[in-house]
């Protein structure tokens, strides 16, 4: 009895919580991109619309039930992206009109061989375009781009073939179907690109630009975190978090394609032209793939057990923490390029950085000497090393994508003198304030005579880390 | 003019060029996966079949124009696998019911607020009803399984709800509507089930099956292209090919994703029971990328140009070789108890006799002292071997995985005494056919009579590699 009673207390608090939780998830699922909540109240925006016009008869007035068609529509063909939503409307509309008129032309010819072989050629006609457009279904390009149009060719054939015979004036039917999904589909449209648009195309540059960054997070606290948590391990588990940012990179590959299939369909907007490269994303996505692969390796590297003896891992561990730091800030100059728009040429210097500290590394190892311990001992870090050696190599084929990126979508260049110093400070990631700054010392900047001479070599004049001008 | 000439005579011929290019890349497609096509003729089918229901009126007498409901659901709904057919419908008849219902209640509610009253509030309840509705598609839980429900749950209610003035028997309407898709959904689901059914939860578990031997496969090769490339180039490129499988593997995650969610809804069929444990396969699948990544990081080893001396390959190259040979051996075990539904037991031996190269490895790294080479030489071929050591601690990840696999998914038993030795001898890829076998030497395999002995011990006592047993 006391059981049953508290089993009714308990039902509803274990009720509330539930109501609780999902209204957390809500919350959270809001917050982490409140577009999601503008494009909820568009598609609720748009429906009520056209529900509200074909429910007053002003707009679908003699179209009868056809005006369903136009709900359907919106329904059907609003989505998230710009992109999306134009091509599944343009995909519905031409698919529409070229299977009306294929099945119209296919009923014409079944109705000469009679009433009894009309409803056998129509069936064969029904048959042999399903079948062949379900396959064309399976060819990669025609399922990235025009599976939807394929699946409404299908059935408004389908549609029009049979219903030839039912109803007998079968071209105010095919100009009612069309007019009401041009209206559907125009409403949509138009919702979609001039309330808070989302641009596929931009979420794909956004997308590369930040998982470049992510990468270089990681190079960012790398050096610190491997070389110094054998020092204290106290503090290992809770910088950690801030390592595990990559692992989206590793698994991103199909939403790139997917958004880049859609941002084929966007026109002309802001920063981005009509013929924009977005295969250029692609290539930059597989190669911060190739680079994520890496950072993997590194963070194994990081979970072993085995102690590598103090000597040589302060042989290493300037040259391996700088070159992880200088490839960081590569990354990280490459990936605000990309969000800027910005001619890349900036990262060059830290990559030359980067470069040179590789040399650097090399020596400390050719120079070592088995004396104080084995192989064994030391294989682990000199993994590390050699996995920071094929990262450069992965930084510069990064670097190189980009700047083909850059010449191919035509980024701004920046002036030679001064700016090439800006996206580093842009970007850095956290930069400290300096407190106890002294204000009468400053930086001399000398501002270059010589406008052919690279930026590049100029940087490399200057002190290399910003963070050190004081 | 001549220039006019030749154009119009190439024309046709580049014409002919693009047909037989076409022709082509259909006959691939149909090759690489005969079920395309039985699936092409399957949708042709089912189409034509309700077509002609519908032409003929037999079925959809006094529905009018209803009827199409049902040649719409057939498009919309039959998918490529037996389990993306059963969501689509089962999703499509369950919220065309609930928003049927829930709309005729909104219609009703709304006319109690008189002629002037009736469209705001419908309007109301239309867009508050899309509005929190395409925000559900958010969820990640809801998007994989009941993304299509919600869809047809915002269109069916927004039809009722404004048509609902229109129309005056709303009853018969609904009525219709459900029973035409019923009619749809039953025609679909019967022959997707019957004919030649596709399932998801088989393609599924050969994914899986498949990606462990993709990787099998590239370490099988990796120790004799390794360590023998250095000797002849030449033969280099010829043998690359097949080392690129594994390739696949890196980006299969949405697949997997994806597939696991459509096997969800599938019946029990073959060996596959109501409640298989589809998650554990997405664990095993996780498991796999993470293995070839390090793949990816060993690839890496074998394009750098260094050259390693060859005192120090001659050392590591037996232990690498056979941690590499034992870790496919292994892994293609595992593949194969996977795909036969067996015991993965037999694995065992294999992931043991890795284990113990790994010990001889790090013996011979060990004792290796400087004198002949620097360590900066070396370095690429210790990342080859610390990689390896990786690998191994993922064969273990992979095997406990995959006996946890074994447990819920009640794999058969293997009979403890003779079969431990079978499932190498059925999976170890390519085995030399041994010509001028000596018919009087035989095996002796010793019947074990202690039943508590672990195949695992005996098998070690054994020749571990059968390939040498004449």
């Amino acid at each position: 009895m006391q059981r049953i009673q508290s089993l009714a207390m308990a039902l509803p608090s274990k009720f509330m919580d539930k109501v609780m939780n999902i209204g957390k998830s809500i919350t959270k699922l809001g917050k982490d991109d409140p577009r999601r909540v503008t494009h909820s109240i568009k598609v609720g925006l748009a429906l009520t619309l056209v529900s509200l016009l074909y429910y007053s008869r002003t707009l679908f007035d003699g179209f009868g039930v056809a005006g369903m068609w136009a709900v359907l529509t919106v329904v059907v063909v609003f989505e998230f992206t710009v992109g999306g939503t134009l091509c599944k409307s343009l995909n519905r509309g031409i698919a529409t009109f070229l299977a009306g008129a294929l099945g119209l032309g296919a009923e014409r010819l079944a109705s000469l061989f009679g009433p009894k072989g009309e409803p056998i050629v129509i069936g064969l006609f029904v048959f042999l375009l399903a079948t062949a457009s379900t396959f064309s279904r399976f060819f990669p390009k025609i399922k990235a781009r025009y599976d939807y149009g394929v699946l409404i060719f299908i059935l408004t054939f389908s549609l029009v073939a049979v219903s030839g015979v039912r109803v007998e004036e079968i071209i105010p039917l095919a100009h009612q179907r069309l007019s009401t999904i041009i209206v559907g589909g125009s409403i949509c449209i138009v919702i979609s690109l001039c309330i808070f648009p989302v641009w596929a195309g931009e979420d794909l540059h956004n997308l590369i630009s930040n998982n470049i960054e992510k990468i270089g997070n990681y190079l960012e606290g790398f050096g610190g975190e491997y070389f110094q948590s054998r020092e204290d391990v106290s503090n290992n588990n809770n910088d950690k978090l801030f390592l595990q940012g990559y692992k989206s990179v590793l698994n991103s590959k199909s939403t790139e394609d997917s958004m880049a299939n859609l941002a084929r369909w966007e026109p002309r907007h802001g920063k981005f032209g009509f013929r924009h490269p977005w295969n250029q994303y692609l290539k930059i996505g597989t190669l911060s793939r190739q680079c994520a692969y890496h950072l993997e390796a590194l963070n194994a590297c990081m979970n072993t057990n085995i102690q590598v003896p103090e000597e040589f891992m302060n042989k290493i561990k300037e040259p391996c923490t700088k070159i992880s730091e200088e490839s960081a800030k590569a990354l990280k100059s490459l990936s605000s390029s990309i969000k800027t728009m910005t001619d890349p040429s900036p990262a060059n210097v830290h990559f030359e950085n980067s470069k040179n500290e590789v040399n650097n590394l090399k020596i400390a190892m050719k120079c070592w000497s088995l004396e104080h311990a084995d192989l064994l001992a030391i294989v682990p870090a000199a993994t590390v090393a050699s996995t920071l050696i094929e990262i450069v190599k992965c930084v510069d084929n990064l670097r190189e994508s980009v700047s083909e990126l850059a010449n191919l979508a035509h980024f701004k260049a920046v002036e030679p003198s001064v700016s090439p110093e800006k996206p580093q400070l842009l970007h850095r990631g956290a930069v400290n304030p300096v407190l106890d700054v002294d204000n009468e010392d400053h930086v001399v900047i000398t501002i270059n005579e010589n406008p052919t001479d690279s930026p590049e070599i100029k940087m490399k004049a200057q002190d290399p880390n910003p963070n050190s001008i004081r």
